[in-house]
């Protein structure tokens, strides 16, 4: 079988890479999709690095058992700490989120302050901050871990009043740092926009990482001539570790479409 | 060795048991104990019945590599789920959390109206309600699933004004029942005891069946003439599966003093 006809593996620890499988079907909408959600144990974000080493590792030899031309990390947590793990263990390209969403922040921000939002894993990698001042000297990056917003999300409480206030006492030093570029650095956190958006004010520029890692797997496609070239309607199948009904449920507000059959392994 | 020189072994998904743990030290002194927290899988009461099955199965394994001659289930999830399977497959004694919380509400309530709260695992199995109308046909059962309060509790937001608010949400239906009693039906929740019962108030009975399971271990110990009898202080030793600095940090919240050497495994 040509490479051109593999899937792209995707993985995440739940439900949040879901919205970047939406940016992957919208620029991407010939390519067939193989997805991942590791919800037996899910949150990934307030677990130890090493764990999640582990995690991301495991998620990829399944990904790999269903001919995929490469693999996207949509999760920040495995990306902060797993890339070049994968990287070195695995012979296929790897993409992850941190980099892209940085990039994007720098080239939005006019006033040179970034914010970033994260789980706990991803803040204490220190990740993006290491990767935005590499990029560019000038940043100043202010941090916030943000722990419950995840189980917020996988609970679908997007627009609660708890919801709203667990969201302002996060975000109290990066409103008064003035940062005008917020990075959401958890796959997660697109679906609470509008709460985020309600305690930042509308001048602050959200920037959700999916957009700009779709474009990165593009071009990495196209550069190790692996795009599929074939006039078609992509596939996208799905696989959890747990609760594929509680999946399916939350997965609309996610893709913005039903999804189809979701199989538990 | 003699079996009465075996520890008792006990479990949880994460901290929550170590309210278990300080009954146990508290009535049974003289015996060791082991404790697992399975940190790197928490928290159970979001997933499925069949992996929090295979988890309490895994759970119990490793502690019968510690000399142990009885093993508590100090997590409601899986109490309500993995009991039958656990007494089948292991031939030791098994005690859960369910039914001694179960007597201890009947026992109180003077207008017969029982409220639980626990995970969303729990509420779905029914367990509690079961046994309660199992135990007395005149009790009248209101359950509620807080699925977000083990995340504010291992995140050590015991009392931020969130967690009042979600609190105040999850407890409105059993607040109008006029339920005189309430289980904590999970082992984190005995922490959150002050916000619940501002959110109750004062008139309502909160039952943390952690001293009612240390006396049924008491019992069971006893019928099988398997109590330590030397006069000795007990020692305790304790495992997670993740994080052993942060576990560290919040044990003292749910013992009450300082806990010694925590082992990653």
């Amino acid at each position: 079988m040509n490479k051109k006809n593999y899937a792209l593996g995707v993985f995440d620890s739940g439900l949040g890479g879901l919205t970047v499988v939406r940016e992957l079907k919208r620029q991407l909408p010939k390519e067939d999709i193989v997805y991942f959600g590791d919800t037996a144990r899910v949150p990934y974000g307030t677990k130890s690095a090493q764990s999640i080493v582990q995690f991301s590792e495991e998620n990829v030899q399944f990904l790999l058992k269903h001919k995929v031309k490469i693999i996207v990390v949509a999760c920040n947590s495995s990306s902060s700490f797993a890339i070049s793990v994968l990287r070195k263990k695995f012979s296929l390209p790897v993409v992850g989120v941190i980099e892209p969403g940085a990039k994007k922040a720098i080239e939005v921000s006019k006033n040179k302050k970034v914010g970033v939002i994260a789980t706990s894993a991803t803040i204490q990698s220190g990740k993006y901050s290491k990767t935005i001042k590499r990029l560019s000297k000038k940043m100043k990056v202010v941090s916030q871990a943000c722990p419950l917003l995840v189980p917020l999300v996988e609970e679908g409480w997007f627009e609660k009043k708890a919801t709203f206030d667990i969201a302002k006492e996060y975000l109290l030093t990066i409103k008064k740092s003035g940062a005008d570029v917020v990075i959401l650095g958890c796959t997660h956190y697109p679906i609470l926009k509008p709460v985020i958006s309600r305690v930042l004010g509308r001048r602050v520029n959200l920037i959700d990482s999916a957009k700009e890692v779709a474009c990165e797997v593009k071009a990495i496609l196209k550069k190790h001539n692996l795009s599929q070239d074939k006039k078609r309607k992509g596939s996208c199948k799905v696989f959890v570790s747990d609760k594929p009904q509680h999946f399916k449920k939350l997965a609309k507000r996610f893709l913005g479409y039903n999804i189809g059959h979701i199989k538990k392994v």
